[in-house]
């Protein structure tokens, strides 16, 4: 658009003057202005190559030929809203209900997670006729005033807790209330979710739904305990209110043993309400809820309608159909087992090494690393994770932190990282954090 | 997908399998299968040309070749998020600016109108620190919780008024509170929004914000009288909160005489903050708010990120650039003030003619023919209208209504509609509405 390219410090400039503030940059000290991508990789200005650690939405890799060419074909054809009959929306529904039990039979779609998780939130108060909602300790469910609601790591530092919000322990076994030496974390996690459902009983509050990350991820990358969902969900239900699982960060065969993150607690779980977004559409605006029939029956049975402008169109289903058969061809899900269990082999021989790393938890490509102060007491090493990511983005590999302490290193990668990238990962992080320790001594 | 095509049963027989039927179809006893589309016009299964009356979306014209090459090169190149510095952020946040006055100068993007209204509200709570909102009667505002809760077209079938919002009338000069012959309506309507405020302050309430669609669209094709929106953003200013001017339906050069819908007010107003959406990506998801540095600032005082995935990235921004290339490239603006007026010509004629006809209004390509049993009494003629609509759709010609009565014929086309499509219209809207009246002696 202009003349000569913009160099980054015009960019920046420019951006400071006419973005909301609010909307943070990596390493906002020194940002990194990116305008090229492939693969597990992204450029620079000056054609520096950059290892892409985090980017969970470019699923597929970023500028997947597959994506781009369903994009552009289907954009030359038609892109209308879904008042239309048309072959993709339904091929996509019919391609997705194949990956999720047969219960989660009718869908929805929309253009974004948040909006996934607050039409969840409509449904489930819509069939039970309830309010409340359990959310899970440091749990992030979206931007909106609704979600900003039902996310403590957001209204903590905002408007405070809602009466008709409850929050529940984050079922965390490393530094949680129950830990990997309790004989049943699962159930004890569950029964928290009791103890706040009595309680609000006895105030006479009546529960839609809990809502959990099948995998929670801003608060640290936690692999919950098999088995807790299906008695947290037994609560819930006996209370009358629904399961919604929040896929949108860890669904579509990251986690390598499963297509859905859910799975991961047994065969006989299944979520009243599952919520699609980020890696949905390899970054096209897209997002998707699944749900009963009883639930999706109650909800059109106030006879108003939900109309998404852009929600279902051909373009955005194509799209999504392409996703899938990616992942299907490239056996992007298997891959994703090997390349994460490598990868987890390799950092376990890190801890060995390195007093700071204090956990380190993952399935398929869904890793952290807990850094702590001190192996016994847990604390986390916040300081220490600025330094090694801030390090890490010197030797041209992009990840950063997650968790309240922001002292668990994330890794959710394009589903291409491969081994390689992985020994390169974790060759890294052996050096910067022998260089870390040589500095404490 | 599917070995052979499905027909248009087949289609429509899994869309009620799989997608929850909140979703409407356009025609619902005959739907309509759409697979191509150009310019005005689309096209179904069988080659049938339809002209598309109504498609705001597409507002550049079906499948622009310009916007699908934007879409493309950038999709080749790079589709991240904005953590990172990219060009195409700034400049097409830059090129908005060059639409709006001065003051309006920093921008949040996000991927739908609905979004887009839902941050307008967070913005307007964080800067006045207030919660009630000023809505207009028969409003709609998005699919969100938050926008249910401010949308009486809504929420009056669903859970109902919230304590925190407030109904003034729809400043409707053929059927609302004060008509044409009221000598100063402007007044007059903005003096119910005080009478409201007024109330509210002795019950305690304090006001974040007074949202009005620029014309009201889903309410019936409304256009407020000039000087309303001042009045009314001086009441709602001296009561602590801002003036929201929703865009999403009608900006974008739409209303011809200008780019935004609320400059037909008159130089001298200024909104608080604009949302946009629909039009500004051709279909693609894309929505922006646009708002002033003290807003944007407050909004960033709590030190809380906000973060939207698919926001803002270089793809969406390419297409919104693409979008308002074209409409100056091609000079739309200019177009539909020209094809607008000839088009609420040819309708006035009608008028004359057929006592169906209660009202004819419209500026640029937003038009709306208001149908009545009786001219005197002015009761909505709600039966025969969607009897013309599905008449229409016979003539290959897809229009539909609006109004709480669902009685006015809403054409909002694709901005190259041009003369010839209306002439075509008017011809067969005569055509109809004789028969209709031969049918009624």
């Amino acid at each position: 658009m202009s003349a000569e390219p913009r160099n980054r410090q015009q960019t920046l400039a420019l951006r400071k003057q006419l973005i909301g503030s609010s909307c943070k940059l990596f390493f906002p000290e020194d940002p990194v202005k990116i305008i090229q991508a492939k693969g597990q990789y992204i450029y620079d200005e000056n054609g520096n190559q950059y290892l892409d650690c985090i980017n969970n939405v470019a699923h597929v890799g970023h500028c997947h030929p597959e994506v781009i060419k369903a994009a552009h074909q289907q954009n030359l054809l038609l892109n209308t809203n879904s008042r239309y009959l048309h072959d993709n929306l339904v091929d996509y529904a019919q391609r997705l209900s194949k990956t999720l039990p047969e219960k989660l039979c009718t869908f929805y779609f929309l253009n974004s997670g948040s909006e996934a998780n607050d039409l969840a939130l409509r449904l489930a108060r819509q069939y039970t006729k309830h309010k409340d909602v359990i959310v899970i300790d440091h749990a992030y469910h979206g931007h909106l005033t609704s979600l900003i609601d039902i996310s403590p790591y957001k209204f903590r530092n905002l408007d405070g807790q809602k009466e008709w919000v409850h929050v529940a322990p984050l079922p965390d076994t490393y530094r949680g209330l129950y830990r990997e030496n309790h004989k049943d974390p699962a159930t004890a996690y569950a029964n928290e979710v009791k103890k706040i459902i009595d309680k609000a009983h006895q105030e006479s509050r009546k529960f839609a739904a809990l809502i959990v990350e099948s995998l929670p991820s801003v608060a640290g990358q936690i692999i919950p305990p098999s088995g807790y969902f299906q008695k947290a969900a037994e609560h819930i239900h006996k209370a009358g209110g629904v399961f919604i699982a929040d896929e949108i960060q860890v669904g579509f065969g990251r986690i390598g043993k499963h297509f859905w993150a859910f799975q991961l607690q047994g065969e006989d779980f299944i979520p009243d309400i599952v919520t699609m977004g980020k890696p949905i559409g390899n970054g096209h605006p897209v997002a998707c809820v699944a749900t009963t029939k009883e639930i999706a029956e109650a909800f059109s049975a106030t006879g108003v309608e939900y109309f998404n402008t852009f929600g279902g169109n051909p373009v955005s289903c194509a799209i999504g159909l392409a996703v899938l058969d990616i992942i299907e061809k490239e056996e992007l899900q298997t891959h994703a087992l090997h390349v994460g269990s490598f990868f987890m082999e390799l950092l376990k021989h890190q801890k060995a090494k390195h007093p700071l790393i204090g956990d380190i938890r993952g399935i398929g490509l869904f890793i952290g690393v807990d850094l702590v102060q001190d192996q016994e007491k847990r604390s986390p090493a916040t300081k220490e994770a600025e330094y090694i990511t801030t390090r890490f983005k010197e030797e041209f590999i992009i990840l950063s932190t997650d968790g309240p302490g922001r002292n668990v290193l994330k890794f959710k990668p394009p589903l291409c990282f491969n081994t390689k990238d992985a020994e390169l990962v974790v060759g890294k992080l052996d050096m910067i954090l022998t260089e870390l320790e040589k500095r404490k001594t």
